[in-house]
């Protein structure tokens, strides 16, 4: 076997190919296979990438040292991550936030029992944010922080935008508000839920002779989705719509504002500017494969978070290395 | 016993204070005593704190679990990093660059030989900055990097401005070029020195009758402080430094712009703005204080940095609490 780290994937939707690209961009790992529940045959002339039936996985388990599951969060992975980490190191992006604890325990069970190492719901936001969060709440104990997503699209909005009647398509950009922002950079700590954080922008392509105005109303007054927000609803094209909105950027901000001392303002900022989401939240997993694959080398196993990983372990570089040239 | 963290600290300058501070905002903590190499008679009705002579320090090894070693980098910690570590857990914010491989192996070897765990080099930079370049370009393999300093007092610079004939006193900042910034923001990676990135803003008290515009020049035209940036010289009172320029503030930026895939931009940054550079330091310190605990009483030992100690060391909280609120 190579001495590079032998990684496998689950999963070829954007995440997936983001994987694929991820890999191809650090030396150190190489790309067994993608194991998809689709036909592999309809893949196989794809960039000289090796394609698999997801129920041939078990027999490379001699042949794969992480496989990183690509699937989402809402059906795929509950089933994918307790069953791959019977067989293998896993990581994934499993991102519904109020079932992490739960999905930890099924996963943990798994890799426990078989020696394994799971990395469970890495990416950005769980992910990078989550440390962040985490780093400054515990150097800044007295304080309060915020997170912002965007400027980025909505799926779950943009299937909204996509369902009102006249309506041929339409994105949706959660927008982080910039005076909100500012108020917090220059030292206030306002009380502030998500909605007072965020704007929604809406892009819209109507059927011909549609009554653009009943969808603006329709749009913005829709409960739950947009009715407790700043909306703004543009009119515009498919070929607009195909020419400046099909791209998938996103980011945000962690921001928190705390005090030491006698009322000193200390302010710790994380941000990220993404030209496109799934491909960065691709890289964020390869560097934890990394990690998942030296961990389970040093005999640990079990379910891990971000939380539980020093970031010593995603460089490819050596502990001397690391000291002598980032410290 | 008490079931809390039993902290000491040594030496009782800025920093030091800035421990005192931080240690009353985590419950999980307790100050034992402080150990200075002055007469500690000398501050004992300061605010009900306990101070010692330092060399009474080893008599104190069963009633400490970390010590916070707060001298500074050019003399004090090269002797008492290693020193301590033969008695004690401890924490230092050693930052001389070029000499921390020297410095951890040193430290290194007192601490494994004792069993105990010695974090070196914690705080902001070497420390959060750090973590933050080891993970950007383990993320964003293929990308540039750019730390910014500033604003912020620069003690080397301000001393060299006071040690020009006519100049009575004096404070020097070091300001990072915004115009810089914002192109890398943008998505350029230019190439880029230290100087290049950062301005140097002065403010001088001239003795009276003293030549301003022979001081300025003699300022600006300075050999390896002043000479190769842009210097502003401002003139000001006794009493506007004391009054403006009293305070310790500083901050800084580390930006990686990478690629992913074909191309894409994508953009981390993580800045700190800080009213009190020491109080924020200390503050890291002290949340390392509490990894440093928590990894001894796991029978962990030797040297360690903050690339080798998972997030989740720094937090009071639980594991599950953290896996619930915070990813």
């Amino acid at each position: 076997m190579s001495t590079k780290i032998q990684v496998g994937i689950v999963g070829y939707g954007n995440l997936g190919k983001g994987v694929v690209s991820a890999i191809k961009q650090n030396p150190d790992m190489e790309l067994v296979g993608i194991f998809t529940r689709r036909d592999p045959s309809a893949f196989s002339s794809e960039n000289g990438l090796s394609f698999y039936k997801i129920s041939d996985a078990e027999s490379f388990r001699d042949k794969i040292d992480v496989m990183i599951l690509c699937g989402g969060s809402a059906t795929d992975l509950p089933e994918q991550g307790p069953e791959f980490a019977k067989l293998f190191n896993t990581v994934d992006s499993f991102d519904t936030h109020a079932k992490i604890p739960e999905y930890f325990n099924h996963v943990n069970d798994s890799a426990v029992t078989a020696g394994k190492v799971a990395v469970i719901s890495t990416g950005w936001d769980p992910g990078l944010f989550s440390i962040n969060r985490l780093m400054a709440e515990s150097i800044l104990s007295e304080g309060t922080d915020y997170t912002f997503w965007g400027k980025g699209v909505s799926q779950g909005h943009s299937d909204a935008i996509r369902r009102v009647a006249g309506v041929k398509n339409g994105v949706q950009y959660t927008v982080p508000s910039e005076e909100v922002i500012n108020r917090i950079r220059g030292g206030e700590t306002p009380d502030l839920t998500t909605r007072d954080k965020h704007i929604r922008e809406c892009f819209v392509v109507a059927e011909e002779g549609a009554d653009q105005e009943k969808i603006r109303q329709e749009i913005v007054s829709m409960p739950n989705y947009f009715s407790d927000y700043d909306t703004t609803v543009n009119f515009i094209s498919e070929d607009e719509l195909r020419r400046d909105h099909s791209e998938m950027p996103h980011g945000g901000f962690v921001i928190r504002s705390g005090v030491t001392g006698k009322n000193t303002r200390q302010i710790i900022e994380y941000s990220l500017k993404l030209e496109s989401n799934p491909e960065f939240t691709a890289s964020v997993l390869t560097a934890y494969a990394r990690a998942a694959y030296r961990l389970s080398n040093e005999g640990v196993k079990g379910a891990k978070t971000v939380f539980d990983i020093a970031p010593g372990y995603l460089s490819p570089k050596s502990p001397e290395q690391l000291r002598k040239e980032l410290l």
